[in-house]
């Protein structure tokens, strides 16, 4: 059965963070990854353990030969949809399994909380700080690009820098402070050394006395950085004495466990700061470490035989699968941009007069009105292996993904309660994977 | 500056998941990472928009000749404790800081609750199942290495253990099941596949029925995995059905969503579970996904000169680094095995009447008996630049966490309000410290 023909679909289920929405990253992982696929001597060596040498054999004249269809790097999405789409050989398809899992759930993760932390940020730059507390160096690098793709203007990772093609910032470490006699030396040191970055940490001994002493560099402190204290006060007070010296242009930038609810919380509190400096909460996704990725068999076809449908049951209704050869469809209004995803099934096709019923509550449906305007998501990527998309430029999808929360109601943005976007089966499919649930519940 | 001789120290604040202890990880992380430094072409290329030119020079000639100590990988490790301790050029010193924090900081957290894991399921094996949501490939790598070191018997990341020579195991897909036409025919076609790692998934469609229909395999089935649902409930009845069918040696596997207190309220309902499959939970630490580790310069002498103490203040004690040359004993008395922790200065010594001042809390202290047993924990790894220490087979690491939890008194694992195992700085260095902060603040 290893060549039979099969589909698999890779989705999640729930928005990550209670949120109401996530931003698709990681595809550029995927396409290096397949791009490079390949068992090694050492892997046949390593596996001939497990396995008898003739399916070692087929392994190493294994060609990937499989079509791969995904949602574009910066796409708003929602769970059920499929981000990617494997069709080909059924042991092609489900070598892939972990390795497209990691990649997407992770950077679609990041990129989703990047996405959140700059919208309560209301457009000042939030730069990524996380490599340290990242769950190891690549965890760290993937991080630093997916938050680049969701929103953040840089990071601290100079690796990512040079790497993705991302701008590099950042402040000293404590122990520039630390290393001098006296902090003052250490601020005038670093002006000299670094004049065109001069941003000062101010908070190794006192943070206002810190900031008091940053004001001596005079107009080239681009900007001071707290990173410790209460951050309300001490911006407000900071921003004070950087006006009476004459600094009014001097940025103030925080840093210390930031997330989207502290923000909003500061912002609220009024306070001055312009430049949000963001480590573990983003690049861990420390609320939610994990999105809940899945890829599931959907149909499967003998050499020269008919598409079969298939599913894996669930007593949730949540955990079922969606059987067929699936694509979605976007609709938009000119008025209101996007107003409902249709989920459908190639083979069933897609009928005029279209109705798209929830999954989790057929009492919500939605009718497309004839001739709306409407955008397939799934884009083909690979065509029998080979690869036939470009990889974006990093600031095309981090554009995208700006150009794609402008299509939509800000409402599905909101942390509390955000608004349910409408998004469903197609009927024809909806009717199609009831029956066969209970169908099958009844075998 | 650059060539000031400096120490820096490596340590958390507090204990991850509220527990009482840490398990040591990322040694072998750092020491690959050292033993391969170097800025090649292109970094100093990518550098070269940041720094002026003769500085790039001095980073193309720069050779580390930094001495590193650490504590070994598998030993239990308390706040405040350096797990690293760095001196040499105050500018190679710093230049190491992320790496390092990167590195220790993520292994030791999922060695840390891999032992939790490994510690609620009471002996039983607990196998690592977390690639597929891990933080990036890498981050699934290293939490497989580290997941083994606390205490786990396997992974199911087939590069981990290749890599890391770690037994790897598994199941089967729910693809594999619903590609066939019957669960029967899957199972019996995956018992010919695999015989000696006949483990079936039974959940596909559900999951009392997939155990009837795996029990047809007969004596060659090594077990069954539970993969959803009410585990208690079904690893009670699967259990039964089991032994009816005379199978008392097939193992039942169970995953889901496991952690700590899953399987702990599993084991308290009596659930037929000997097996545990453990994924998202424990390969990105998902209750709290970062260590707090910190990486701070404590003493730093110019050429020719005397060593002079530093640290960083803050408004809360917990966050003002210890200065020194720190070193750690470990004091043991025969009856009850670790006693206490000392932190003290190589420069200040060792007094022969110990005193041990907990550095939060100075009403805890502790004698410490003359003539009481100890142990250094920090080990001479790199000695100007040049690898000192051999990296134990994967297994010794492994060993040792087994050992040296063995050394404390269990109430140190408890999960709620577990023992504070007593750990605190030799009063002189407590002393030295507290003046310095009070004359920093006073200044």
């Amino acid at each position: 059965m290893a060549d039979h023909e099969a589909v698999f679909h890779l989705f999640f289920r729930r928005s990550p963070f209670k949120g109401g929405y996530a931003i698709a990253a990681g595809l550029a992982n995927v396409i290096e990854y397949i791009e490079n696929f390949k068992l090694d001597t050492s892997d046949l060596d390593y596996l001939s353990q497990f396995f008898p040498q003739d399916f070692l054999v087929y392994l190493k004249n294994m060609k990937l030969s499989v079509d791969i269809d995904a949602v574009e790097e910066g796409t708003v999405a929602f769970p059920q949809e499929p981000l990617v789409r494997v069709k080909g050989p059924l042991i092609q398809c489900q070598l892939l399994e972990t390795a497209l899992l990691n990649s997407i759930n992770f950077s679609t993760l990041v990129a989703t909380k990047a996405s959140r932390i700059c919208y309560a940020a209301k457009g000042e730059p939030v730069i990524e700080f996380g490599l340290r507390r990242a769950q190891g160096p690549d965890g760290g690098l993937t991080a630093s690009r997916a938050a680049y793709i969701g929103g953040c203007v840089g990071t601290s990772n100079v690796l990512a820098g040079k790497k993705y093609h991302i701008p590099v910032r950042g402040t000293h470490a404590h122990s520039w402070v630390t290393a001098f006699s006296t902090e003052e030396e250490a601020f005038e040191k670093f002006s000299q050394a670094m004049p065109d970055n001069c941003y000062l940490l101010v908070d190794t001994f006192n943070s206002l006395e810190g900031v008091k002493k940053a004001t001596k560099i005079g107009s080239k402190l681009l900007g001071i950085r707290l990173d410790s204290g209460d951050l309300a006060y001490l911006s407000i007070k900071a921003r004070k004495i950087l006006d009476h010296a004459g600094l009014k242009n001097t940025h103030i930038m925080a840093s210390n466990d930031l997330d989207e609810y502290i923000i909003q919380s500061l912002k609220e509190q009024k306070a001055k700061i312009d430049i949000w400096a963001v480590g573990t909460k983003l690049s861990t996704a420390y609320d939610q470490p994990a999105l809940d990725g899945i890829y599931k068999l959907s149909a499967i076809r003998p050499k020269g035989g008919k598409w079969e449908y298939k599913l894996k049951l669930s007593e949730q209704n949540a955990k079922i699968s969606t059987p067929g050869l699936l694509r979605i469809k976007r609709f938009f209004n000119k008025k209101n941009g996007a107003i409902a995803d249709c989920i459908y099934d190639e083979l069933l096709g897609l009928p005029e007069n279209i109705l798209i019923i929830d999954i989790l509550d057929p009492t919500r449906r939605k009718k497309i009105p004839l001739g709306t305007e409407s955008e397939e998501l799934l884009k083909s990527i690979f065509k029998k292996g080979k690869l036939i998309y470009k990889i974006p430029n990093i600031d095309i999808s981090r554009d995208r993904t700006a150009k794609q929360l402008k299509l939509f109601h800000p409402a599905i943005r909101r942390f509390l309660n955000p608004h349910l976007y409408p998004i469903g089966l197609e009927k024809n499919l909806f009717e199609l994977r009831m029956g066969l649930i209970l169908k099958m519940k009844s075998s």
